[in-house]
């Protein structure tokens, strides 16, 4: 069946990319819609240049597909609801994308099906949000539209009301967690769930976005495996067709809380095409074509380091220090294909494996001190 | 610098996919040449669809760009040679590519430089090689334009001289040998050289092509090491830029000879991508672009199922089965994209991984009797 069978992908960035390198194993007929003519799936797929909000856009771009699926979660959901009625596949679904989407919904979402997140309140705008600063520290987030660490804002001082979203939004109590986690799971079309081993994330202070992160996670099996559940009830709350990675915080109780999901390949996943026996994206398509889903299992302890556009530069892409990097064993650079940089742009990452966390520290210090991308 | 070159490659089959696969990661600026406008390379990279001996096409593909390589060898060294002078780096080198295309000249090449091989003549014709014919078995290779099994054959009683090249080649000792095996090797532009673990290959009786293999091999240290240090003094001998699959034969006596080898990436080398730290695919790009080789240990013994078109059928591809395979665990299908299937033609493979060899014995039986390509 899957020699007859066209397949959209709604988002052509790097998501999407590594989605299709790994579909070309397969030898799946794919076409990417994306609204930048220069986004990495440009050229290695079929390509639709495109808004991936606009009704008609989405609708005409899925109307003669099979399959469709998402590497980005903000897109018109109307017409995929249209076209799933119109029997078109689309995994994730469009009602699980519908509640993830928007933050509120979401949050309701969890305490519906009791599972454990931080405390928050729906909150309509800046005034409402005053009403709570008392409060403070809170974390706002906007309903709706946030991404990569945008549509989040600390709220820690009265001051700090000026960064607050005058939208739609939830006030959040803040966790002034441990660890911060993430599982990735895939639920088949059938409904088998497997997931990958839990990984602890380190942010980035200015940028806001995962620095690095390591897998496995270092916890105890015991919150390891509450990890592993947590994650596994999320999927299966929503019944979500394809990947699902699951954030969460290890609270100062050593409780587990989740933070938010993403129904689709993530960034805390990327280590999994050097560090397992397959990766996120080979079973994300397995995933959603209903096939059995495949061994999730480490081969050995891995970082994975976001390649960040340095600060100061802006334009066309140079690349410093690679030879550097690929001197050490087992550090594996992944550029995405992006033909200009910004400051803290993600223009791509690096998957390091070792057989200690300690060698993996020592290799990300020296990848990003080494790896630099500057402009011409 | 590898945001700025232009590379090209020769060859547009399964082996420029899995190239173009790799260089995804890396960002490459990748064009393709292929006579058939259909090849699996079509829509993964830039594409020239021409003749790969034909001295113009050849040499206009490779004008513009900064860095050539293959994925077959059977393409106009000539034009190849020019474009070397001109000062476009050609990895593997036209001088290699010409003594390895000519197998004459490649058994002479071992010779001169005390490379264990069987012993063999020059033959120019039938009729001269009827007057070997007391001496046989014996294996006729022709000297030009072979590949994947063409191009060989056995005489074995005076009968098969029917079968003989009536074309310049070699006459060569049949080595009733024990086990065939492949090491591939991989030498850089400074000269760094790495050999993936030592695989051992099982041919199809029929269609004379590889129909599975395991790797590591299994020998004794002292043979494994012998067939490694043999493999690396070939790649050394040839001085080559790029990968080098060194095929050879363990002896009744326990010696190993060269059979042939192949300066590009090989079949004996697809299960690398999963059983291995680094993929031939990706050495190969690290060889040319002169940075520093991977990592190429094994991470577990893994087994490589060529998926042949069943026989008795032509036409548009029907996969059955494949839900079958996938079932179990590390089992990881590779379909080359061909849209028509034939008897006996390389569709895709499958690489498995498991503990035991026992286990990737069976693993490959269920494989091959699932898993099967027939046409609609």
């Amino acid at each position: 069946m899957i020699e007859n069978l066209k397949i959209g992908i709604l988002g052509g960035g790097q998501l999407g990319k590594m989605l299709i390198q790994a579909s070309l194993d397969l030898d799946l007929d794919i076409a990417a819609l994306d609204p930048d003519p220069m986004c990495p799936c440009r050229q290695i797929s079929k390509f639709s240049n495109g808004d991936l909000n606009d009704f008609d856009t989405v609708y005409n771009f899925g109307k003669d597909k099979d399959l469709l699926t998402i590497e980005i979660e903000n897109v018109n959901i109307e017409a995929l609801k249209k076209l799933e009625n119109e029997g078109v596949k689309v995994y994730p679904q469009p009602a699980v994308l519908a509640v993830i989407k928007d933050k509120i919904q979401q949050k309701k979402f969890y305490k519906s099906k009791n599972i454990p997140t931080a405390d928050f309140e729906v909150v309509n705008s800046k005034f409402e949000i005053s009403r709570h600063q008392q409060r403070f520290p809170l974390v706002n987030k906007i309903a709706t539209g946030g991404y990569d660490g945008r549509g989040v804002q600390m709220l820690r001082k009265v001051e700090d009301l000026e960064k607050a979203f005058d939208a739609p939004g939830i006030l959040e109590e803040l966790i002034s967690f441990k660890k911060e986690l993430a599982v990735i799971v895939a639920r088949s079309v059938s409904g088998e769930i497997k997931t990958f081993p839990t990984v602890e994330m380190v942010f980035h202070p200015e940028a806001n976005l995962v620095e690095y992160l390591f897998a496995p996670a270092e916890l105890s099996e015991i919150i390891d495996l509450e990890a592993q559940k947590i994650a596994k009830s999320v999927a299966e709350a929503f019944e979500i067709v394809g990947l699902l990675a699951v954030e969460m915080f290890l609270g100062p109780d050593d409780k587990i809380y989740v933070n938010e999901v993403a129904p689709r390949p993530h960034n805390s996943g990327h280590h999994t095409l050097r560090a397992n026996h397959c990766s996120q994206y080979d079973q994300h398509w397995r995933a959603i074509l209903d096939l059995p889903l495949e061994n999730t299992e480490s081969i050995k302890p891995a970082a994975m380091v976001n390649i960040l556009g340095a600060d100061g530069y802006e334009g066309a892409v140079k690349i410093e220090g690679l030879k550097n990097i690929l001197e050490k064993t087992d550090v594996f650079p992944y550029f995405y294909g992006k033909k200009t940089t910004r400051p803290f742009r993600k223009m791509g990452h690096v998957t390091i494996l070792d057989n200690s966390v300690a060698g993996l520290k020592s290799k990300v210090e020296y990848v990003k001190s080494n790896l630099i991308i500057r402009s011409n």
